[in-house]
């Protein structure tokens, strides 16, 4: 096996947030299911935006907020997505870039204009969100570049790329590329809902070892086993998972192995201003851990740190050092 | 004269700005001047956001902050300034019309897209902005609708408007307009450079009595009359304007009329997060201080309040509800 040039390499929808605070009357009146994704299409897109408030527009999308958050621990990252050459694609693509990911995914130049996530945030920090797919629904098996999948450590990908037509082909093509390179895969399970319309499937990717580590929280565990039992979920998932990760925001996490199930406890935080981010920010620690060869433990705590950065401001994208604040707490990055 | 439909009209470019976090040694790396704006043409704006780091997309314009800060404080606010019909376009007239501020200038069809201000925000809390007028070229007197002037209590005006080729023409359109309505008309000298270019001209304003009251900063004050004499400049401006503040940041101001010069506090703040849009939301809180029939000394704590307010976060339009604040502060808004 070569010697890896990046440390984590992440796959999914590159979208632009826009992020606005909001009463929890407007997602009742919205039909929208607090903390959780809903796809809309364009016309939904138009009304909910004339609805919302004003806005702030900050990049995101999953998987690109782990590797912004990978390269802000000092580790090297690289993203796959798909964004359109107009002006917000350009934002995309400026501030992955600006933020040390390296980012190459050539834009559309027609079809749908990138992406949008309506990001609406409630006095409680909980986050709900509206995305447009836009010109994520055209990642392509053909952007997924061998060369740049083969010599990244960890490979991580959305739950999320289900949704757009073609993504779970290039998903699939890349986790084959990486365990070829003996390279190791691993999913986020994204959403509860998410996990719901492709339930099936994700569990067939995690039974048949087509991901190596599994990232999800409560309510999506609860929904890949239809159960409220947590306990019981949990020792599913050890049975099928090679190692899995269940976050629960301010109760910490539970690292899932063969051998044991660890919990680890969270970074206290004052107030939680913005959820937005923190499952992204979670999984860019534990990703780096891993790659430096920490042990699972370690890789939470420092998981835990990143996610306690994001959730203590608007946008999912980090706003202090995160190599700085790991230093100051104890960590080799 | 008939009842005012609007409290404050504000005119000036619209601009969305681009902010990011940066380290003093870049503004020196790029001949940037901290804290003041300069203009940029198309291959500078390229040049300097490419070399930036990660940024967030948030609504500015000078005028255009003032009447959104208006609009919080729960008085009524237009707006008129030129964008593109293009994302950032829209972008724009979202937030500017979700903020509550009536804002019905067409967009341009063709020519340059929508105007940028690249925001480098250093430690300090101190900003220094990068102007890519664009669309805000195109600011023409027929975008000045006499229906909508001649029911505005005071019109707000930015010296920026100096800057594009035809603004300045509508700028003296709406002034007249005002006047024969028997209307205020209020100037904003915008930035120290920018009264170094137009000198002569806002002078004469001042003098001839084409605006009634003056906003400026210390910086400001000592570009028009060339010195460093801060009570002397104060002096010459007594003599010169019907009335005007000028602000001091963590000093506070001083309100001059002819019958008086009087010195008001800052409201003191913990930490300058960000000092973007200190000087617009000032304006905003005086303005409808004045509106409301408040003598000016409580107009200017009321602009000192908002002020405080958009200083202690990224960005500058208000995050909080302005109206709610004023109020826990014993403001009758």
């Amino acid at each position: 096996m070569a010697a890896a040039r990046f440390d984590v390499l992440g796959i999914g929808n590159a979208i632009v947030d826009v992020i606005a605070r909001t009463e929890d009357d407007f997602l009742i009146g919205h039909n929208m299911r607090k903390g959780s994704m809903q796809l809309i299409d364009e016309a939904q897109a138009a009304r909910i935006y004339d609805a919302m408030g004003p806005a702030v527009e900050v990049s995101g999308g999953s998987a690109a907020n782990t590797t912004v958050g990978v390269a802000g621990l000092g580790a090297r990252a690289a993203f796959i997505g798909k964004v359109k050459d107009d002006e917000l694609g350009r934002v995309f693509a400026h501030d992955i870039r600006a933020a040390g990911v390296s980012f190459a995914t050539p834009p559309a130049s027609a079809g749908p204009s990138t992406a949008r996530c309506y990001v609406l945030v409630t006095p409680d920090g909980e986050r709900t969100m509206n995305t447009y797919l836009g010109a994520a629904q055209d990642l392509h098996p053909k952007d997924i570049d061998a060369d740049i999948v083969a010599v990244a450590q960890i490979i991580y990908l959305e739950g999320y790329l289900w949704d757009p037509p073609h993504a779970k082909e290039a998903f699939l093509k890349a986790a084959k590329i990486a365990h070829d390179a003996e390279r190791d895969v691993a999913l986020t399970l994204s959403d509860a809902f998410c996990v719901d319309r492709y339930r099936a499937e994700f569990l067939d990717l995690i039974r048949t070892g087509t991901v190596d580590l599994v990232f999800a929280n409560e309510r999506e565990l609860h929904s890949l086993y239809l159960t409220a039992d947590f306990d019981g979920a949990v020792s599913a998932l050890r049975n099928d998972a090679r190692a899995a990760v269940v976050t629960r925001s301010g109760r910490g996490c539970v690292v899932i192995t063969r051998e044991e199930t660890d919990a680890v406890p969270a970074y206290p935080v004052e107030r939680v201003v913005d959820a937005t981010g923190a499952g992204d920010l979670f999984a860019a620690g534990f990703l780096v851990g891993v790659a430096r060869g920490a042990d699972y433990r370690t890789a939470a705590r420092l998981g835990a740190l990143a996610a306690a950065e994001v959730i203590q401001h608007l946008g999912a994208r980090p706003e202090a050092s995160l190599k700085d604040l790991a230093r100051e707490n104890g960590f080799d990055v």
